[in-house]
């Protein structure tokens, strides 16, 4: 009796369920610590001790019937006007709390502004490998995700593709850097010419195509490693962002949209957000946390025990044989397969107890993705592992 | 450039803006203490002292990564279990965890549901009046909302009428008890009937038609009244559940689900609630407040607060010559309008610093909502003033 287009996804789901309860498994075979879990990308570096602080302050100074109360369905005037501020400050844009709408996790986020922005049929474009709900985030509303192939060399996004695949019909083009599943950041470079691209094609459509910038991971890179700030490359970019990463609080859902003025109908879309915010259930995002990010925007999680990770892990594989772009961000690495199929290579990696995603799931055969958001130790010790992996693939190579 | 489907409802939107916006004129010119806002449904009754205990000791306690990390997208599975031995002590029903998927408050849950169930051109069925947003929540997944009209004597269900539009089209029917905007529960007789056509209904269509109850107010009813728990006279019973009002956090968006064993397709069903969680974007209910809720499923927020306000407010208003039946629960009180448009009504209220709600926001022109969680003193003040405009509309009527 469920809605037919929730079958595929619930079987899919079951698929994911599997994997989860394999790991299950195994840990009750070997125990926790023998199984090496590269599949989740929860954080796993506490969030900052100001998060705690900032939580007993909020608890002791705010009136409860304001702090647990509704807010407008943008959130607080205030929360909004102080991250505001706090991204002027960072990339000197000037946006004001009207601009700002907090959400419910960069996810609840996206769900709004492509309920605001789709019409049944409409087209949005995304670069593989891509977050794999992306796909169900743009069905939801009826639109169709179009895919623009991975360049597996660099894992930059393709724009010769890129170009000949905008239409009339693309709405909107949905991007994520830092990269989940690979790590990469779009360079500068990049960013200018699909900026001058999605100009030059809005203009001979006649059309406006929004720019969706998912960004999760903007604190999360490593080496000083710049990320653009998408709003100074091409007026009509949103930003959808989250705290699940750089406080480390994906549990507590909670993130914002930023529409800037200069973007086509801002005042209207602005307004479509708040009134998707209401009537796709989320209302507003949860008040309490609303208080604790606002007093912790300066704040981030300890980025050097991922970059630890990183590099421990990178330079062990890459010694082993396997080949892998070095990630400049996210907690990922997105491993080549050394069969075609990677699923045979999940499987086989299953009986060493590593536990990995297919890149199918992202868009991308041919490869696998680890999250290294995991202990050091658990890195340390599957080395070995995936070095009697290696001996099984690559000798056989 | 927004979705075509949104700009009625941004349009709509405007209107309550401009009303929300009229309320802060009026307290700008007359101090906020003079206004008599009755618009909103923000409980005024602070949260019990052991949710601010609870949330102490949670964040005291609980290991960081896990407190605010990703749960299944079903809630924790020991909070979950916490909840169903509180509902199974509470009405003898014999729920386990897998009965029960926490989400961002009712409202995220009946999105979750109906995301679930329906297929484009389904019908819900529910009864006028009815919560304003339920059409939305249909309508996002291609559902088709039909309602009941009310019975304006009782404001209990009319049973006849709700027959006769059961259709082999009807996926599901919505109710509310303790209603929103009346403050009506229906009764058991009433639920009996209610189950025993639904029954009926089912056989004839060879069909399964679920009820869907919406119970965000069951803890919120006054003189010792008794709300029945549905699960127990229809097996293919949903309860969207809030702690919004029963422990007063409508901005922390926390709730749950309960999909009994007893629903046709159970065990599909709640996993497409898990997957619908995910996909819509919520992903997961807030954390922090899963573990603040769990250790406070016996609390509930004072509810003598607002039966002073019922009793007070009803008395006032009855005395003065308005007519309304008196709510049993909820903290609404749904006047009838002593002109045919009470548009006309509310805009002459506002004369006297008075906010209400037209009934046709509801579905049930002619009538007004008044929601009493304000504080004593506001509807002792406003009592004066609904004398005034009492004797500008009874005395000519």
């Amino acid at each position: 009796m469920i809605a037919e287009n929730m079958k595929q996804m619930v079987a899919n789901s079951s698929a994911i369920r599997a994997m989860f309860e394999e790991g299950n498994r195994l840990a009750g075979i070997y125990g926790k610590e023998n199984v090496y879990d590269f599949s989740l990308g929860n954080p796993n570096v506490p969030a900052p001790e100001a998060v705690k602080a900032a939580a007993f302050s909020v608890l002791e100074e705010e009136e409860p019937t304001v702090l647990h109360g509704y807010t407008t369905n943008s959130g607080y005037p205030e929360v909004r006007e102080r991250i505001a501020c706090h991204l002027n400050a960072q990339f000197g844009t000037a946006f004001t709390k009207e601009n700002i709408i907090m959400t419910v996790g960069a996810a609840g986020g996206l769900n709004v502004i492509l309920k605001s922005l789709l019409n049944p049929g409409e087209e949005v474009l995304t670069f593989a490998p891509y977050f794999a709900e992306y796909r169900a985030y743009v069905n939801n509303y009826g639109g169709i995700l179009t895919e623009v192939s991975p360049d597996t060399e660099t894992f930059q996004p393709k724009l010769e593709e890129f170009e000949a695949k905008l239409s009339p019909r693309t709405k909107a083009v949905l991007i994520n850097t830092p990269n989940n599943p690979t790590g990469v950041v779009y360079s500068e470079s990049v960013i200018k010419r699909l900026a001058e691209i999605l100009e030059r094609k809005q203009k001979e459509f006649s059309t406006t195509i929004y720019l969706i910038s998912d960004e999760p991971y903007r604190e999360l890179v490593y080496g000083g490693t710049q990320v653009p700030y998408l709003t100074k490359y091409y007026a009509n970019t949103i930003v959808g962002y989250s705290y699940s990463k750089s406080l480390s609080l994906p549990g507590e859902r909670i993130g914002y949209l930023v529409i800037p003025d200069e973007v086509k109908d801002s005042r209207e879309l602005i307004m479509a957000a708040a009134v998707a915010t209401r009537i796709l259930g989320f209302v507003n995002a949860p008040t309490l946390q609303q208080k604790i990010v606002a007093r912790c925007v300066e704040e981030r999680t300890d980025i050097s025990y991922y970059e630890r990770n990183r590099n421990t892990l990178y330079d062990g594989l890459t010694k082993l044989g396997f080949s892998c772009v070095k990630p400049e961000g996210a907690f990922y690495l997105f491993v080549k397969s050394p069969v075609p199929d990677e699923k045979v290579f999940c499987e086989t990696a299953k009986q060493y107890r590593i536990l990995m995603v297919p890149g199918s799931a992202f868009g991308c055969g041919g490869y696998v993705r680890l999250a290294y958001c995991v202990s050091y130790e658990t890195i340390c010790n599957a080395l070995p592992q995936f070095e009697k992996l290696a001996k099984e693939y690559l000798t056989a190579v």
